[in-house]
């Protein structure tokens, strides 16, 4: 098992990342109080909740399991008051835990519902899916979705731990795998060449489900996330460059319509439009994008986005933002492994760009 | 107008307090961005929505204005989505200012609306009623109820500023000035005997609304509440003594029917009970529980609980805690201007306090 910190004053924590340590009890044990509720849904609960119970229970917990449906749909006010009602009834007080044990959407659902629930509580993440581990349990995010925008009502509520047990990723399914590998590249083109390196070495020892392959990408991907979280915990300025190939990513979503595209396939198909863009605006070179291309392409990602045209998409771009009250920004690239932000982008540009993505 | 700071490191702020300075837009000019949303209720809206709106429109700010339903029942789930509703349908982003405008409903209300849209934006509490000027407008804390227990979903979300407008009190009903009364006779009996002896020689000025009297009560009151906080912002020790008079207060309000009692009133009552508890245990003498009574009594506020039994309220407290997953604590004085707290008091010591406060 490896631990790692995120620097963030009195809301430090630590991120356990191996295999097998699902049920580690120690791990649990700091921070439970009389009573942990397990927040998961029905496609992890058989798999995983019995043995997360265990540990809580032999660190001393009342333990109550919360079981949700699964999917985004699950992201809502409806399942939200569901996991108050059950907090509520089972007498769960202020030093209550919650156990999010799931993927993203278990993550920010439990993790929304600590961070309000008696106006906070104890929240501990246990990611089961690829995308989570690398990337939603890190940094605080929680959010539900509002029927006109996604996570448009959250916090930043910031775990007491993570614990990453990449042998629940031997149960995830092929695309899911994929989806994560998304945020995996993700993270290596905005700020690490070397890890970009590196998973131009290992691409296939992934996708394969090699145990220590996937622990060291974990690994590494925590460790530049919470660089990034500690120096802007609330994203008012670097935390933004974590976002590539997400304002093309959300208009893929939005355009194919929500469940068709898994997030880390837009977000992989947005990242070969923002290499795309970052070439036509002279920051990267053409055999820069296409070496963004055939690294998303090698992790069995869709390197172009669903039969839209780009105005279409450029829409629902424009849509997103405007209805949030922000403006049309993108994460660009301005060399293999350093991101940046660019607000003055001319839309010929972003339509080109789509273009060369979608041949 | 004077003014006085809440120590919270980078989440301090100003609170203003003075008479006719509402609308005074230098006041809110540091904190407008490009959107501000006002929200207040249909009480309060005739009364002051144009001034504060003209405030922020020549601080720059365009004005969204969100009017919701008077009294308790604002602070719900389904008011909360409106009030989502609006800031989405006027394009409100993370620069968007919140004002909450109006009573302790919807400084609450706002402020968990100002906590979790878009994971937290600005928010300026603008209280009119004298509860809002001198306790629930500072310390961040914000909440909605959940049908089975008050203030159950919240966050703390400290303010950028408060604005506080005496002048504003003259449109509010006596009862209501009467209860926030209790609130200011609950932070001098709690902390401060010299305010004690302030308010033995104001009471009555106070209740015949002079300006410069209440504009001290509420300094005297914030800066008494800004020291707490500041050394105790999540209340997990010293802030629970602003809670004097507020566990048999609760149980006042749930047995008599929610809003039946104001909240003042019960605390009111809930005070007397908790002095003669105190006395009863020995920390007081029955002289010093018998001042707490008259204090309260020439604020016009009663000094007995409702037609119920010791017993019945006795059961209210035990499920209103138990519900919350917490322990029967009481705030206790130990001397007039200095509040303790205890958890280990025997049941029939409680009844009797309740039976001498019901005399």
């Amino acid at each position: 098992m490896e631990s790692l910190g995120v620097a963030l004053g009195e809301r430090s924590y630590s991120i356990h990342i191996g295999s097998g340590i699902l049920d580690d009890a120690a791990l649990y044990a700091p921070y439970v109080g009389p009573k942990a509720a397990v927040v998961t849904n029905e496609v992890v609960a058989p798999l995983y909740l019995a043995r997360v119970r265990a540990a809580l229970e032999s660190a001393g917990a009342q333990v109550v399991p919360i079981v949700v449906e699964d999917g985004e749909r699950a992201k809502r006010w409806q399942t939200l008051e569901r996991v108050f009602d059950e907090l509520l009834g089972a007498r769960c007080g202020r030093d209550a835990l919650v156990v999010a044990l799931g993927g993203g959407v278990i993550g920010d659902l439990a993790g929304f519902a600590a961070a309000v629930y008696q106006r906070g509580v104890s929240l501990v993440q246990v990611p089961t899916t690829l995308l989570a581990q690398v990337d939603s349990s890190v940094g605080g995010k929680t959010a539900i979705n509002h029927p006109r925008a996604k996570n448009m009502i959250g916090a930043f509520h910031q775990p007491r731990a993570v614990i990453s047990d990449v042998a629940t990723l031997d149960t995830l399914p092929d695309r899911e795998l994929r989806a994560g590998l998304a945020e995996v590249i993700k993270h290596a083109l905005a700020l690490d060449l070397r890890f970009v390196e590196w998973l131009e070495a290992s691409v296939e020892t992934l996708l394969a489900r090699d145990r220590a392959a996937l622990t060291y990408a974990v690994r590494r991907c925590c460790e530049l996330k919470a660089a990034v979280v500690a120096a802007d915990e609330r994203e008012t300025g670097t935390r933004a460059l974590l976002n590539l190939g997400h304002t093309f990513g959300h208009a893929i979503e939005a355009g194919a319509g929500y469940g068709t595209w898994l997030h880390g396939e837009a977000v992989a198909a947005g990242m070969v439009m923002a290499a795309e863009l970052s070439s036509r605006l002279g920051l990267i070179g053409a055999q820069d994008a296409a070496r963004v291309r055939k690294l998303v392409a090698r992790a069995g990602l869709p390197v172009a986005g669903p039969a839209l045209s780009g105005e279409q998409l450029l829409q629902l771009m424009a849509l997103d933002k405007k209805s949030a009250g922000g403006r049309l920004r993108f994460v660009l690239l301005e060399s293999i492994g350093r991101a940046v932000l660019r607000g003055d982008v001319a839309e010929p540009l972003v339509l080109q760009s789509m273009a060369a993505a979608t041949q």
